[in-house]
């Protein structure tokens, strides 16, 4: 399928927060469109051609998948990339986007010299686990025993209160 | 015991460097004290005196601890930090420094409105594991089964070779 993969812009972010299915492109527009963002993203589009004759309907956007990422950092190796979303509309899918996107989130990383690109999967997501292997991500929790702990909510503020004074 | 936490400053790097066991300062101080900084850094401290004390020998560092984190994003509930590094000194543990920095870090992220605090533990570091779980962390591989993925090296260049060209 004929596809491009390229940077989201503010006016993206309506698009992206209706794929993530949440309501608050505002505050996706702040966090990641400002001086420092928190993340960066790609979207993949299509011709909308395509789509109007795929979806046999009046479809306007021609916006299919996102890839959202940001920067870490390893003390070990230094620049990183962690992908925290990786998402193509279930219509499109098996046509190499999700892929594409992927492959477009490393080329950045390699741009900004990171040697790693990182990102957490369940254990249940079996194909989305088989995509990323075929790739050849590693699967860290499996072969070196990583876990991956969370504090928020009351836990996250109990810690804060916590905080020694200077 | 008596210490402080503070932001680590550029001057802090070689020290930084020296307990991550690595040999790279400058690159830290390049990757954390520009102008889009790839990760923060917090520093325990504690006066000069009790170290000379403690270690019956000339010692002029005062710094004993450090915790390295960034910011990263979750699609689902904004901002958040990533904790990469927590150390404290073998032999200034058990003083309440590693609270003290884990607490520090929870209120920067408060303060810039971040929801959640990550990090990843190894399978066999059951003295970390009781420590995050004593202050409220959940070990997410656990309960949810998140598996976490990585790619680098040959794979990660076969990946940003790949990418669609626009």
């Amino acid at each position: 399928m004929n596809f491009r993969v390229r940077a989201a812009t503010k006016e993206d972010c309506k698009d992206v927060s209706r794929m993530i299915m949440v309501s608050w492109h505002l505050q996706l527009q702040r966090d990641g469109f400002c001086q420092n963002p928190f993340f960066e993203c790609l979207v993949a589009e299509i011709p909308e051609e395509i789509i109007l004759i795929q979806l046999k309907q009046n479809f306007h956007n021609i916006f299919v998948g996102y890839a959202l990422y940001f920067y870490t950092y390893s003390t070990w190796k230094g620049r990183s990339l962690y992908l925290e979303d990786l998402y193509v509309m279930p219509e499109f899918r098996g046509n190499g986007i999700g892929k594409g996107l992927l492959c477009k989130v490393a080329e950045v990383g390699r741009s900004k010299q990171c040697v790693r690109l990182q990102l957490s999967v369940l254990n249940w997501n079996t194909p989305s686990r088989d995509f990323y292997a075929a790739k050849g991500g590693q699967d860290l929790t499996v072969s070196e025993g990583w876990h991956f702990v969370r504090f928020d909510g009351q836990n996250l503020d109990n810690l804060a209160n916590d905080a020694p004074k200077i």
